[in-house]
């Protein structure tokens, strides 16, 4: 992200918007986005990425497997020497975008912003946002410092 | 989605990626986001978005308008006649998008997971999730129900 000194200080809308297009640029593609989707449940080998991402070309596998390594987003562990085989993780760095992913999922699935989880306990539809751990209470925008994300 | 009666009940995974399959197909091209992205912040006029989506081609941006009204994520309001020109906003199905955008875009801005926004009353990093308005906490998956997407 360029800084720009004229910004104003609340400036969360064109920070968001640089924000999500700096995001789109690292994770923008559709099947990084889905191998990394894959990857939060746990480690996995190339061959069951192929299973779960299915219709992915092996070579289109390889190459956004490589390119999320090369942005420090997965990390391959050797298994097997003969034939060099690899176990894919993510990153803590890509594990920042379970929350996103999780949203985006839910609102697919058919949640659609009209269709939320139910509280067990009381039977309210939940909302999503930031929640402090201390004060385990909801923060909203205005009580917390650097939400403006600029 | 396809319905799986095989499936395991508590199938969150498979759900998860089905979901976030359907919202790819839905918002997953990089204008489209974007474009939703600015539209959050408030109606626009053809000529705001391409000023704000700088670099967006006309050609490009008229069609991705289209493909988010034939979706029922964009509404189309005539502004004036003569010529004909239209203001564009968010349907309430596209507005339930804002959690995952504000999530892409912190992590995109350097969030990614390590650099959460603080509380300001007590200074702890944020978190985001599931929060029940009624009883003001947050909840975690296995105190929800349909949390499974499935």
């Amino acid at each position: 992200m360029t800084e720009d000194p004229e910004a104003p200080s609340g400036g969360s809308t064109d920070g968001r918007r640089a924000g999500l297009r700096a995001a789109l640029d690292a994770v923008g593609e559709r099947w990084k986005l889905l191998v990394i989707a894959s990857l939060l449940e746990g480690p996995r080998r190339f061959g069951d990425l192929e299973r779960e991402l299915d219709g992915i070309a092996p070579n289109v596998l390889s190459s956004r497997l490589r390119a999320l390594e090369d942005d420090g987003l997965v990390v391959a562990r050797p298994y097997s020497e003969r034939p060099p085989r690899y176990t894919y993780e993510l990153t803590d760095v890509a594990r920042g975008l379970a929350g996103a992913i999780d949203l985006l999922a839910h609102w697919g699935a058919g949640g659609r912003g009209g269709e939320a989880p139910v509280h067990e306990d009381c039977g309210t539809p939940l909302e999503v946002g930031w929640f402090c751990p201390t004060c385990e209470r909801p923060v909203s925008d205005a009580d917390a410092e650097e939400l403006d994300f600029a």
